[in-house]
């Protein structure tokens, strides 16, 4: 789990499945690859194993061990991601359950990450934000209080309504493994990711922000390129810029990546009933440089494409 | 999972613990190996799976494996055997859950068990007896009907009743793989294992039999050291032997190995509560050609000792 001093070291920080993509795509360069993912998540196979089990969230950090592991393991992969359908087991991911027997096995979260690392033969390494175990909170604009991510993220909530501050409860220290690697990195990438919900928890996070402030890498934040419902409704790239600056500091990023492609309306039907639409590229202003461009899938979910949004970060080394 | 054309081929016949036993003692020889297990276990973790599933049972195989696993992969062999203490999961060893997703994944339980003999890096190959979903049935002296191993096994009827007889339900056909590696084998083990529940249910498979008494290869039973309640109260070595030749047929066997080394009184009193006790060597007929010996653990559970076991049954080649 050495980093490797010859190549450089890009740290891609998120949670979901933005960071799924943003590492599949980067895997194919010759870079020392590190993932820093949020804690925060709490819903379905995750939740109930962090509920009954009391581990740290294993959903993300799955996602990005398969994005980094070896092709030639692709059945490996395939059952790391796999979802049973049946019985007492039904809804947990068999990767999910993986490493939480390796939690017990190994007595902690991040040695799980390790051996699961080695038996997936992964170029790189995942590492938790933080080591504690926290829940994210948001207030609305009306004052009213969200518990845990899934409640922001999947609203029950009035989705009209504006987040107006997210918080980690209890408070996080930072994973001192991820505060040294974000520290030593050549380019940090925050993103893309739900912003509140995966991108922001990290930054939330104590030691995070200034660590990459203190970093002499290249820091850039890949925008979303759809909203969410009740977490970024009507968010412009701006409005996401503005954001993560609040929680960062200003004049910390060096680039913004923002998707100024939309697809065709019939693309973008099936997205309506979900409250989802392309992110307004608009007017950024001149600092952090603004890298406008197409980086959309060709075909199928409006997402980043992993080739496309790897060129353009290995470019910014 | 070729067989090594220039090792000498050792093919074990059996179910349980008594399977890895006599694997993890004969793995550390020169020999090219192969596990055939009995398919009608349905207690546990194994039962739920098979129900919930509809899948062959996964713990024996499990076990198998992980006494085959490459000795590297330590923590892969705990993490194979982990038996949940918590939540939905509790009871479940990781191994049949990752059997499951990969029969799933793959289609057939056979190329569950070839892709977690990779995973596992195993040196030789676990094959089920057959491919058939059956279950155990008994009938008892008293003309009762049980049906279901674990009923058997973990004896809810009288354990003073003998078991008159044991068949499958439905009739199961022998694996041809199985077929074809017994046939071509230059040793086969039968046991050690329970009686009823481990070794005869192999023998009631169509065709397995027959392989075993075409085979050219020497033919060798090991007795068990212990007697079971329910199952085999009062056994000699003669009356186990006798109940192999009821299946398999007269003349067949080339050797049988009893254990004659009776361990202290003290280290045999937790077994009493079990009704366990010493299986007497006794007399034996000249054919099968006895081999009495010391073949039980120094200390510990009252079981064979992989190497000693390994040591014997190596000479017979």
């Amino acid at each position: 789990m050495e980093t490797d001093k010859l190549k450089p070291k890009i740290v891609v920080i998120g949670g979901g499945t933005g960071v799924f993509t943003v590492l599949s795509g980067l895997r194919n360069y010759p870079v020392d690859l590190t993932a820093i993912i949020s804690m925060s998540d709490d819903g379905g196979s995750t939740g109930a194993l962090r509920e009954e089990f009391g581990i740290l969230p294993p959903g993300d950090v799955r996602r990005a061990l398969v994005a980094l592991a070896h092709t030639d393991n692709r059945l490996l992969s395939d059952l790391f991601n796999y979802r049973f359908e049946e019985g007492q087991l039904k809804g947990h991911a068999f990767g999910n359950i993986m490493l939480t027997a390796l939690e017990r096995i190994t007595g902690n979260f991040e040695s799980a990450l390790d051996e699961a690392g080695r038996i997936l033969n992964v170029q790189g390494r995942v590492i938790p934000v933080t080591l504690d175990n926290i829940r994210l909170c948001a207030e609305l604009e009306d004052g009213q209080i969200i518990k845990g991510e899934t409640n922001i993220d999947i609203p029950k909530h009035d989705s009209g309504l504006k987040i107006k501050r997210v918080w980690l409860s209890p408070k996080a220290k930072g994973n001192k493994r991820a505060i040294e690697i974000i520290r030593t990195a050549n380019l940090i990438v925050l993103g893309p990711g739900d912003l509140f919900t995966s991108v922001i928890p990290n930054l939330l996070v104590e030691g995070i922000p200034e660590a990459i402030k203190k970093s002499s890498g290249k820091k850039a934040y890949v925008v979303s390129s759809m909203t969410k419902a009740g977490e970024t409704s009507g968010f412009s790239a701006k409005n996401f810029l503005d954001a993560i600056e609040t929680h960062l500091g200003k004049n910390i990023l060096d680039y913004v990546i923002v998707n100024n492609k939309y697809p065709s309306p019939s693309r973008l039907k099936e997205y309506d009933a979900e409250g989802k639409e392309m992110v307004k590229a608009g007017e950024l202003p001149h600092r952090p440089t603004p890298i406008f461009g197409d980086f959309i899938r060709k075909s199928g979910f409006v997402r980043h494409d992993p080739e496309k949004l790897a060129k353009v970060l290995v470019s910014l080394i």
